[in-house]
């Protein structure tokens, strides 16, 4: 079984923070989009920390009902004025061009140009991220500042890109556990120079990857890499056969940011891993937000999608859309809290950790309490300051396991840590008062007559 | 199917409110009671908007564990005192009667008098309501402030009515849809000059049926003008065979007053019905009250008795039996407001289109999102100033169309307003993205593999 | 069934209170322990009112996961010091000797004897109550204000006890009803001189019993007079086959203090009796406090041991271990209240009288309302003051009275009183509309077509 206080013991040496602070600087200049080259350097870059496993799905393909479109790839763009010089010019910042925009190079006037250009006039200081997957066309993005300031001339517009058939990347990394049954991590890595949303996430779900890596553990966890949307629409219509076998899984995005958690729950509602992410929120100190699923945000609606309807959260700080950086030039290192990464990181281990350890145990004595004194199991741990809650937790989980409750459960139920419980409960059953309950759960205790 | 804008503006165009206002000024004078000839005029002047059937069931036959009781009708009542001046006149307010008073004629001293005499002494200017339907009696009702004016002398009483074998008189107005399953409208037409209850209930449900002839339904519409209590006891009586079609039943009352909407809910709790009028009342801007079933109030009393237990709710302004002019006098054509009465009518009609275009559908491309784009439903729907709305609406129905979600349940889960989710599953229907759910719900979704 | 007013009539003529005290004191100065003679004599003393049947378990019997233990007497005990002065004095109180000290006779250093002292810091007026049943020591509780005046000296100290083999003691008191399925009041004898905990409890069981002698009763009672913990494992041990015949328990403790009730709900959460308690707290004026199950307290901690699961609550005024007098010498006959007492020998009666009477119905007349005027039972009740709720009791109970809901279902639904519903229930069966309904609850009323 995983060692949770081990691994925080592991993050604490490492300075796993500034690594993980240090890989997002690392990955921000690289134009990334839901094709390209850009997807290619960034998995090159994490496959120095893990063994990561690329697939390339041609375009064309038909994944379910859509289709891998044409591959992006771009390597100069820039607006000149009539005097020659560069106003917009992609190598200073990527956002400024349209994301998946057609070539072009030719000289037209302001009022063209306009139509070409986007920006957000109520944050005239930010260059937006604007895409256009799906409809070929051409744009820059600019501060709505400079917008502004432009005057009528005569611009030279270049944009040196391409978009031919290709095909589209995604990495996957895979981790056996004892079990089949897996527990997924899904992160989006198409979005260009953008930190939180979603370097943070690809940098926190890299360092879990590799964190876990070596451990002995029950499921086995699979970690994507994968562009959003067309990206787990690929990876669902590629491995339907394992939908069966997912147990857990969480959308890892926007998670290095100042705010504390937001938790938006599965379509399932109370699947474990929703169970699982409310309990270790409540037990932290720092306030949360829980939301209801809704069929809008990030790659959980694939996953949520009403035939697969996987257990699937998604795991944010700042929630998806909703804070003034977001998808704009100021979503950019300085957004970013390494002690935030730490904390995100913490959680899914913790995560990890209770899917792990959750466990259904019967106990052997049920006909009333079994006589913990003679077994040394009361007072007798008087030696713990925490002697009382260790015994509370002793009568919970005999109480409780009657073959209907897992530790999930009688942590709920008693509000007693599931750390704890999952300790205690691993004494009790070495002791022999409980056994682990495999199999379906019934309706009644089983030993009831 | 039923189209509510148009027939909104139906109601607009024809000044419906005034007519509304002076149906109940026209059956205002009318002495009604449970039998007799006060219920067919009252049924005749209906019959000049909506097609309604009359039934005539004989005294003395057996409906359940009641008997349908003798014909009341009466010509002429009076007292005058010693000088022969009428102090108390039938012909001044039908409400002076005691309701299904015996003949009588003679003259009696104060003393005596006083034994039939009814008043409110905690509403000393208003005639009270009273009714002896199963004891025979007789009696008149007069305001309290009078009644304490009255010195020693001899009185005549003079009660010209008749109390005889006869029938009871009912109305029934059935509007045949493409199903056979109906919905029913019920309101009491026993009451005598009272406008509200029951005046109100039923000129909004002539109007309400006359509305809906000629529109193409899904259900059938049955309209019940009965008297209350024994009328729908009577009628289930008459239409047991009927009982497995109902699907949704309202009892309509009081519904004219100034007060906000009182919805009173099936002895089921949830039915269809219950979740539709609260749907409503929540997106309405004006406050409301939801009760609770109880077994005491209007005819929901019978359709709701436990055999029967029928999805039928109770909906009034001023609930039952709570507001002071009540049952008396105060209850005339000044405490109606034809505002309101337009109001009950548009809330019944956005409850019958709710009905009739509630649907569960099947989301044809569950696995994943459909791309909505290649199919010009996505964005390109910009042209609405809600498009982003619309958009949503989409990703609700896609999502919870499993077979198991009507259009009721993702109104309520999305809290998207049903009318835009009705415009948008049909869209979407007719893009091929759904098709409609018949037959029994499953348990999980039929397309889960 | 039994009449609830004669009852509290009863006790009011019979100053109960007065006796319920007076037995409290009678019981006080017996130094009890979980076996041994003090157990005898308190059963012996009760016998004088209810015909108690006491049974002995041989020191070593196996009872499930327990054995019992030896058999502890107790004749003298005491600390002198070193001129040989009593500074503690078993017969001062009880509550000086470590409960199941085993004996000691020597003289010892200051240092020495502190190893076997208990004191309060925190109450440093009061004796603690201390035990050590399954660990062989000896030992003296003393206030902590005394214990820091010690001074250096020999000390003699001196306990005249035996551990021997014997046998536990515990008393039943059955009494037979009707039907042979069972109410049981479990009450913990075996602590010393300690009134709330738990001679209030000893006692108000006592007299409940006594009241109930005599009685017509549809269950059979029983009264368990156990030590806590290995009595009511030994006496679930000897019972099995009854459990399947338990229907309703309570564990009675506490309930002599000057507190509101707390009730601690069984582990199945809504049994009869969590309801019952609920609603009759709900219904009296003062303040209450109910409490979800958790397996520490009381017996109930075996009663509702997973293989168990009885529908067991437990009542007490201040809640378990949560006072400050709670297990002190502290609690003496001044914590006691006698209309404390009362109030909790009136409460179980109440709850008795409502499982007596609690019963599914099945109205005989289920489409529409029976005819009640024709009956006498309409406004005929106008002589009662509470006609109209009597009428809604009616109401309530034949629209309710599909067989699947009970007279505690309808009072929690419908907010009337009980007993209201009890009496009217019995009229209506008096009168041919209701039967009364056996066999299983069908999930759908059984007269629906």
């Amino acid at each position: 079984m995983m060692d949770l206080n081990c691994t925080f013991t592991r993050l604490a040496k490492n300075n796993i923070d500034e690594e993980m602070y240090s890989l997002i600087g690392e990955l921000y200049p690289i134009c990334r989009s839901i094709t390209g080259d850009g997807v290619r350097s960034t998995l090159d870059i994490l496959k120095k920390r893990i063994d990561l496993k690329t697939f390339e799905v041609p375009t064309g393909t038909q994944v379910f009902d859509w289709t891998i479109p044409k591959e992006w790839n771009i390597r100069d763009a820039y607006i000149k004025d009539g005097k020659g010089k560069k106003i917009v010019d992609f190598h200073d910042s990527n956002l400024h061009v349209l994301n998946y925009s057609i070539p072009v190079n030719k000289k037209i006037p302001l009022s063209e140009l306009k139509n070409h250009l986007y920006s957000l006039p109520e944050h005239p200081e930010l260059i937006p991220y604007k895409t256009s997957y799906y409809k070929e066309t051409w744009g820059f993005c600019l501060s709505h500042k400079q917008l502004q300031q432009l005057k009528e001339d005569d611009y030279e517009v270049y944009i040196d890109a391409t978009l031919e058939d290709g095909s589209l990347t995604y990495g996957e990394y895979y981790l056996p556990g004892k079990s089949s049954d897996e527990f997924i991590f899904s992160t989006h890595i198409c979005h260009p120079s953008l930190c939180n949303d979603n370097l943070s996430g690809i940098s926190v779900t890299t360092f879990l990857a590799h964190l876990l890596t070596g451990q002995k553990l029950k499921y086995s966890y699979r970690f994507l890499f994968i562009p959003g949307t067309i990206g787990s629409i690929t990876w669902l219509s590629r491995n339907e056969a394992l939908v069966g076998q997912i147990k857990h899984g969480l959308v890892i995005s926007s998670v290095g940011d100042k705010e504390s958690f937001t938790y938006k729950k599965s379509r399932r509602d109370d699947a474990d891993i929703d169970r699982i992410i409310q309990l270790i929120l409540q037990q932290n100190e720092e306030p949360f937000s829980v939301k209801e699923f809704s069929p809008y945000g990030y790659d959980e609606r694939q996953f949520c999608s009403p035939a697969f309807n996987l257990p699937f959260g998604s795991l944010s700080r700042s929630a998806y859309g909703t804070y003034e950086e977001y998808h704009t030039s100021a979503d950019n290192l300085d957004f970013i809290q390494k002690e935030k990464l730490i904390g995100t990181l913490k959680l899914l281990l913790h995560a990890i950790y209770m899917a792990e350890t959750n466990t259904r145990y019967i106990n052997l004595y049920p006909k009333c309490e079994p006589q913990l004194g003679k077994r040394g199991l009361y007072n007798a741990l008087g030696g713990h300051v925490d002697s009382r809650e260790r015994e509370m937790a002793m009568l919970w989980i005999l109480n409780y396991s009657d073959g209907n409750h897992s530790l999930l459960d009688i942590a709920e139920k008693s509000k007693i840590k599931f750390e704890l419980l999952a300790v205690i409960s691993l004494i009790l059953n070495q002791h022999g008062l409980l056994d682990i309950k495999t199999g379906n759960i019934s309706k009644e205790p089983s030993f009831v007559s």
